[in-house]
């Protein structure tokens, strides 16, 4: 009997990351999950990544705590307000825009590649219906994984290189649902909206980024939107 | 009159980070130090480099709270015997390394710097008298800078970009010694050890690996050495 290989999975708990995570399955690793208690306001998304990998029965699911809001600097770790209805073709870097936030994300998650002995990280970045950040394009992916093989012993002994999976890289929301669903993704238990309203768990605002491209997505896809929004 | 530029210093607390340290402020810019309480067995370290800040009447010092232990795999965190005696010239990589450990701490002073409007980033990183840990390689350090540009808006709006300042990079331990004498550091008040015996703030083990360069280091350069050793 062969052991199946490990693989690190980012998962915060949104549309996305949820299907990173069963495609990820689908290709037959064993999933360690890690998601980040970082003063992230909406806790919400972190209740719906336990979900998720409960549901999907996984080997192990870290979540570290990380006070980002000792750096400020955004609107989803501090007192600054969500933008609603923002014109998604602009070219600007919204406020939502959390510092070196993926460049922290993976690094936690290199390490704990490393010490399981994992060669690949999934990350759930998208290039295509995305609000503009810089950490999301493939040439800082590209970056992040050579960097990431000279500063780990697989660079100095020459073992099996670690590798940064973006499977949605190059996705339209609407294929990577179309992708999910024909994976079994649940995604009324996902969790997409950056300022979502108090109260019961998952209602989505509808108004922000994240809800905008959400809603897109399933209507561009053809498929009945699971989501509550206000 | 011109506001000094800011930088962010890596300070861990010991000899080679406080001779960065004079070296930034030398250099005249305002320092915002980082340092991690990433569940070191070695507190005394984090004692050193709040001690180092305050006599250096440094702008701000940000402490981050990082559970390393959620990972394990190195005897700087676990309960692992942190080797004695080890000869210097083998080429394995210790059990004191800490998987990915720079790469976390770049990433976010990375964060900090982005908020901040640093545009440097000091780490006293050295390749001549060291543990043959990968990241303290150049080849890592450059990769590491060239993501960071990528990572962040400095990358997509071209303002500065972001500098891995590494002054000790090719010094000798002797050599760093030195220079931080020159710049009027107070050795006596750092702390390299791996494994300090319990009681009064700063005796060395002598005998890990950090305490055999820093003997042989004083030593080469002919500075009397103000550590005390068990």
């Amino acid at each position: 009997m062969t052991i199946p290989p490990s693989a690190v999975v980012l998962l915060s708990g949104g549309l996305d990351s949820a299907t990173v995570l069963a495609i990820a399955r689908n290709q037959g690793f064993q999933i360690l999950a890690m998601s980040f208690r970082y003063g992230q306001r909406n806790l919400k998304e972190l209740g719906a990544a336990e979900k998720l990998a409960v549901d999907a029965g996984i080997k192990r699911h870290v979540i570290l705590d990380l006070d980002f809001r000792v750096y400020g600097g955004s609107a989803l770790t501090d007192d600054i307000d969500v933008p609603k209805g923002r014109d998604l073709k602009s070219t600007e870097i919204p406020v939502t825009y959390v510092p070196a936030r993926n460049t922290m994300f993976l690094s936690h998650a290199l390490a704990l590649a490393e010490v399981s002995g994992a060669q690949d990280i999934f990350i759930g970045v998208n290039a295509l219906d995305y609000s503009g950040y810089p950490d999301c394009r493939p040439d800082y992916i590209q970056a992040f994984e050579r960097m990431a093989n000279l500063a780990t012993k697989a660079g100095v002994e020459e073992t099996a290189p670690v590798r940064i999976q973006t499977p949605l890289l190059d996705l339209t929301k609407a294929g990577i649902i179309s992708r999910g669903i024909a994976l079994g993704v649940d995604y009324s238990i996902t969790m997409s909206c950056y300022d979502p309203p108090y109260g019961d768990c998952l209602w989505h605002c509808g108004a922000c980024d994240a809800c905008q491209l959400r809603k897109k997505g399933f209507a561009t896809a053809g498929i009945a939107d699971p989501t509550r929004y206000l």
